[in-house]
């Protein structure tokens, strides 16, 4: 039995397309991201990753510098990995995949979002052009919140992704910089972190030459 | 270096109790559920399973019966399960673990809620006790939510847990009773689910005798 024949069963076209796309975005939990867990046993999933966004946004929405909508927040958070599915993760620090990857996504969207009636359809997609846009206050907040957690775990993790992809504090200060964007309080604590993980020596500093270009 | 010296250098205490809640809840991640998910690859983790619960919530919401205050269901929904941290999962079917579940998840709540500020604490231990509760009109549909999902899932997987565990479809109504209560259009979708799983022979029906009794 699939999504499509749901329709059939339920004589609930509208409750039938709603189930297509949950059962659709479910594969979230099978796409995987570069980010340990804190134990280090595994890497995460997307889906798992997103609702450690949501608690994180509830947590530190005080400490956003203008106020937020925290319902919006946790809306475009809940769904802004879903594209994911057809896209897969681009490494933050893969700039060959980074090119393709607005394209990518963008097609993604289009597919997956369609499956929901078409209000919802709307609605949803909405949400991530919001969070892809980076304009509004809750989307900026929601991006700091997606930058600031895989920085806790390669910090917490003696450098996590780091080591491996070969980057230095210039990469990380720059993927870094929407948390400031957000939350001066937030982008404190990525700065003093990033700091505190060269003087622990789990991040290379820029090389002097590139500092002074 | 650990939550407890986040403090010293952050010279935040607020914060650092925050970012404590938050790198002891992400354990939440490594709690397993026994639902399969629908690729069948592995069972679901606690995590992953709340991020589906909350995106269910988003789309299913017009079908509460009682309007519900949506982000009251998300932040009840994204915080519900974290007790298992220490309590475990205490699977639906299980009556032994059933009895000791409680008091349990009681203790967890008080160990972990208390490590976020003094206000956020009694916050979210108010959004837990309101979703363990079920008294509220979105505490019902939250925990229609968290009912559903499993449901879909051993539905979707041939049977899921249910050959295993040995339940019938008496078991299973029980079981999804608090769906029903919550939105008429979701309780006539998991009953036409159980009766098609019966149908399909993934699920056994009740045994007449039980049934008369």
């Amino acid at each position: 039995m699939t999504a499509d024949s749901i329709g059939c069963f339920l004589g609930n076209q509208r409750l039938a397309e709603q189930l297509a796309f949950i059962l659709e975005v479910e594969k979230l939990k099978t796409v995987l991201r570069r980010t340990p867990l804190l134990d280090r046993s595994r890497v995460e999933n997307d889906a798992e990753h997103t609702w450690q966004l949501a608690v994180m946004a509830m947590v530190l929405a005080e400490h956003s510098d203008e106020p937020v909508d925290i319902l919006r927040v946790l809306r475009m958070l809940l769904i802004h990995d879903v594209v994911e599915i057809d896209a897969g993760d681009t490494f933050a620090y893969d700039s060959v995949g980074a090119a393709s990857q607005a394209e990518r996504e963008l097609t993604a969207a289009q597919r997956i979002f369609a499956l929901l009636p078409q209000d919802q359809a709307e609605e949803f997609r909405a949400l991530w052009d919001e969070f892809e846009a980076k304009v509004s206050a809750e989307s900026r907040f929601a991006n700091a919140i997606d930058r600031l957690q895989p920085l806790l775990h390669n910090f917490f993790t003696d450098g996590g992704t780091w080591p491996a992809a070969g980057v230095t504090t210039t990469d990380v200060h720059r993927r870094m910089r929407p948390i400031g964007v957000a939350s001066e309080t937030l982008g404190s604590l990525s700065t003093r972190l990033i700091e505190l993980a060269v003087e622990r020596g789990i991040l290379v500093p820029a090389p002097a030459s590139k500092a002074d270009a």
